[in-house]
């Protein structure tokens, strides 16, 4: 059963009775929260349009394609919440890429 | 900031200090679960596969272009949940209509 909210995680609460581990430090230099147990990245992301969120979410797409990582991903029209889980139980350099390739796609093209 | 958790919806909760409104009565006829407060239609959708999983999703993203409604809509390689948020405080024939059409996206092509 579901408890009622939004879909976007901005309200997203362990089970009660469960404790939230929290990353006391986010991993601000690549706009990403480290979470841990289990292990893994999440950003949020907010877009003007569905056009571009779309456009960001194809891009995704195709990046779990070439790279066979699929993030849990949470969408509406203007924003995206990705979850990326660790491959290990720890966050890696390979997965602080795979994350910096997700922020060039949400970045304004010049 | 977010907690951790799965970004498949299992575990959502509503903030701390909320009440939890569940309709207590899933209108079963369509495995959609009807939420209250603010309005809406949810239903969690499990796919044998990522094709399976992208085909449904590209579907839906269709039939939002044709109707001009956009679910909120969490996913991961093997599921997919739709919120369908009501035009207004109740949920109506027209919800329920966008429903069925979602469902039929789902299911086995004969």
């Amino acid at each position: 059963a579901f408890a009622r909210g939004p879909m976007d995680g901005s309200r997203r609460r362990t089970p009660r009775g469960a404790l939230a581990v929290m990353a006391k430090e986010p991993d601000s230099a690549s706009g990403w929260e480290v979470i841990e147990r289990p292990a893994g990245l999440l950003r949020r992301f907010a877009f003007p349009s569905y056009g571009e969120t779309r456009k960001f979410l194809d891009d995704l797409a195709e990046l779990s394609k070439t790279t066979g990582r699929y993030p849990d991903i949470g969408f509406g029209t203007t924003y995206a919440n990705i979850m990326l889980h660790a491959a290990g139980d720890k966050v890696t350099a390979a997965d602080s890429e795979f994350a910096q390739k997700v922020n060039a796609f949400a970045k304004p093209k010049a």
